[in-house]
């Protein structure tokens, strides 16, 4: 359990910000962790960074103004990107044009006055769920974020783990199977990505149509034009042999991706959070099957696989704990 | 790089014991890293564990009596099992017999008057290659020892990560095959171990041998009569096709291995260690490629990948920064 404040400090809050879309969502969170104010801070669709920065200045001054007597003591942004630690500039955000080399940390601390912490979203959606979700009782977790790719955050004794250069937690770039015939962005073969992602699904999905395997299938792909993870999960669902298949496949990537992580991190509790987690039913019995016979270290303690709890807050509130973490942080 | 002590503390020094064998293996180490003195304690082979432990003490007030004007500050132990943290208790020792449930760090405190601490060997070796060997310039780093099996010591901001119970870093129990033939004894098939370590080569070298394949290695079984990794080397050295490619084998595993934990923790160094060393020439090639096919990570950073440096002292000065790193620590 991550220590909390004083009852003397509950008066001070703090912001945190998802950078992820049009309009941003954001949350105002008091140090004990109380949610005083889910909000949202709304751009325009063709604005550029600063376009942007400008508008969560303007978003953040004026939910401190909501918020008289209480005392904001630092913003948080989760970023869809690799963060520079150390002067929180963006180095890489494939999904967020404009951003890259941009010096967010600076700008928004010239605006605000204020301490402003930039984070990854994943590894700031670990820290959410230790923080007031699904790991709230445990200080070390990993979390792995199921959705079109596969996103990982890594909390250590109640703090993410960065690594050298800020690229910890690439999970999904794994090896799971090593003679996978499933090629990744990334170059290799097999990674976790490859084998348990969104698009895994619907790339599978694809080709069990394709081969005459699934009427199933063909037919949600002729009426719908395309085959989401969700759409594959419904034939599961109705008993489509070769949809069960495509999830008990994800279910095993994922159960040896989740082997591996225990046998090396020994940490009491894995999360599994993002959208393919509506399909835990059709892919958590091979998941736990896999995970059983690789990990003596799982079938010997209590270590726990589950859903993570807060879906897309989670980033937010880990966010709004950076400053938080920062200011009780022993100044070295 | 780890914290040194200020000029005003080099008189202080603290003993790390290697638990491994009949003779055991010592260090008096200075809190500047400084060593004082390599040293072994023999004890008889038939003695349990209070015999030992009564050797040890012998051993440890010998040394310290021979550093007048100096201070010992501690006594670090490296043992070949689990260790519950707290207690200093030895949970499992599989190859040290009666030493089970055995009350280690309460014994020597007892009767030495001083702070003592337990823990697990390959842990500790990772300690110690960070204060005084191929680790000495980085905070963070993976040490893999590579001898009859593969053992596993994580340090994660100069300090050994030992996740909820004390079972992190069991790297050698990592799955980077799920389709190998391999069976490991912890009930898995294709983990790191089964594909990469000592036992492995061997395994892999009869095969040849009863296959055929290998006129080269049926001589040196004939001869010697039995197959050791060193031997399997001497063969493939020999440039027998069969024995090469049991080392490709061991590079292609270890690599995936690797890939697997750079992708994982972003750490600037990954260590080699153990006997099956000897043959990095004939394995490494084949490990690198692995590794830069599966890691982005590796191939857009410096990551080092390279031997590692005190051999079998470095769960001794590991062992003795223990009590050093503790007497450092700021009190919770």
């Amino acid at each position: 359990m991550l220590p909390l404040f004083r009852v003397t400090d509950v008066n001070q809050f703090a912001i945190g910000v998802d950078l992820g879309g049009t309009n941003l969502r954001a949350s105002a969170v008091a140090v004990d962790g109380r949610v005083l104010e889910d909000f949202q801070i709304s751009t325009e669709a063709q604005g550029g960074p600063d376009h942007i920065v400008q508008r969560i200045v303007e978003g953040v001054r004026e939910v401190n103004e909501g918020h008289t007597g209480s005392e904001l003591i630092g913003v948080g942004v989760g970023v869809p990107g690799l963060i520079r630690l150390e002067t929180g500039v963006i180095a890489k955000a494939p999904n967020l044009r404009g951003w890259e080399e941009y010096p967010l940390k600076q700008k928004l601390e010239q605006a605000l006055e204020l301490p402003v912490m930039v984070e990854n979203d994943a590894n700031a959606a670990a820290l959410g769920e230790v923080w007031l979700g699904a790991g709230r009782d445990v200080n070390d977790l990993v979390l792995l974020t199921l959705g079109t790719g596969i996103g990982g955050g890594i909390v250590c004794d109640g703090k993410i783990l960065h690594g050298w250069l800020g690229m910890a937690g690439e999970i999904g770039h794994v090896t799971v199977d090593p003679h996978s015939p499933h090629i990744c962005g990334c170059g290799n073969n097999g990674c976790l990505e490859t084998e348990s992602a969104g698009t895994a699904i619907r790339k599978m999905a694809l080709q069990a149509v394709e081969e005459g395997r699934s009427p199933a299938l063909a037919a949600l792909l002729e009426n719908e034009g395309q085959l989401t993870p969700l759409l594959c999960a419904q034939a599961a669902d109705g008993g489509d042999p070769a949809a069960r298949e495509i999830f008990e496949h994800v279910g095993w990537g994922l159960g040896i991706g989740l082997a591996g992580l225990i046998n090396t991190f020994n940490f009491p509790l894995y999360l599994l959070a993002g959208g393919v987690l509506a399909a835990w039913d059709l892919f958590a019995p091979a998941m736990m099957r896999e995970v059983e016979r690789r990990s003596l270290t799982y079938r010997n303690t209590n270590t726990r696989i589950e859903k993570a709890s807060l879906g897309n807050k989670a980033g937010i509130y880990g966010a709004a704990y950076l400053p938080i973490q920062a200011a009780r942080e022993p100044r070295p």
